[in-house]
């Protein structure tokens, strides 16, 4: 479970919804991105959102959230099946950061993550390149929010 | 100020910085992002970042909060001198996320920003669109976060 040789291109994951409330969008706002139209209903209707509107970093960090809890729970079913469970790596970036769409109060955002591509690392023998595209959709079925996400995951050792 | 006539290529703002407390650091990742090196000091030393690290989310979480106060804070300085504020247009999105080193409690990091394209809008009349390279650099001078933010900013009509 979680070593590279475990993933294959193409698969997908469904990581759960996020209902982002009037509050949660203001609570994050105020510590984060105190902009008007993230802060307050009737500046958000003015903004060209249309209303009020989550930040984009709050979109990313509730997509993280589904993430870390989907290999959680992934790496409990595999531990309960009495499987090795490997310990993926760090990320070294990520790249194509897309709001498409605004996410505004009300609004349910479905998360999915699908394995994009998969090499080894030259110079880190050991060591495999996930990258994987973590997206958002709203609950009339529009993408919201894309983002490719890197991270290093371990190979298997040989027997 | 803050129309597209006023960026120059280049134009560096520092904006400020944010020192990563060990609670900042848990209360973020407790949130967003709870994998066990952004919650606890002895699983972070035990990682590959050496101690307890700051989710990236975190750190480009806080990169964005020092952006809206750098602006709020020229757009107050603007208007206290009569001068004529435009509203920020929309982020179609970020490239170039880049997690270069890690954050650890303790960290203060600086950010900055800095101008590194300009272009007018082809579909968006009376629109330009600049792409700015925001990066965090730590207290020993590594650069530790980088991202190029892309935004609408208005044009100035012309007399």
């Amino acid at each position: 479970m979680f070593f590279f040789e475990d993933f294959a291109v193409g698969r997908r994951r469904e990581l759960g919804s996020f209902t982002f409330t009037a509050e949660a969008i203001k609570t994050f706002a105020a510590k984060f991105d105190p902009q008007r139209f993230h802060l307050d209903e009737e500046e958000g209707r003015k903004s060209l959102f249309g209303g009020l509107a989550a930040s984009g970093w709050h979109v990313g960090s509730v997509c993280m959230k589904l993430l870390v809890a989907d290999s959680q729970r992934q790496a409990r079913e595999a531990l309960a099946r009495g499987e090795e469970v490997a310990t993926l790596g760090p990320s070294p970036g990520f790249r194509e950061l897309r709001w498409i769409r605004p996410v505004l109060a009300g609004d349910i955002i479905s998360f999915a993550s699908e394995v994009a591509s998969l090499r080894t690392s030259e110079s880190r023998p050991g060591w495999g390149i996930l990258e994987a595209r973590n997206s958002g959709t709203n609950q009339r079925g529009e993408a919201v929010f894309s983002i490719v996400a890197t991270a290093f995951v371990p190979r298997r050792k040989s027997a």
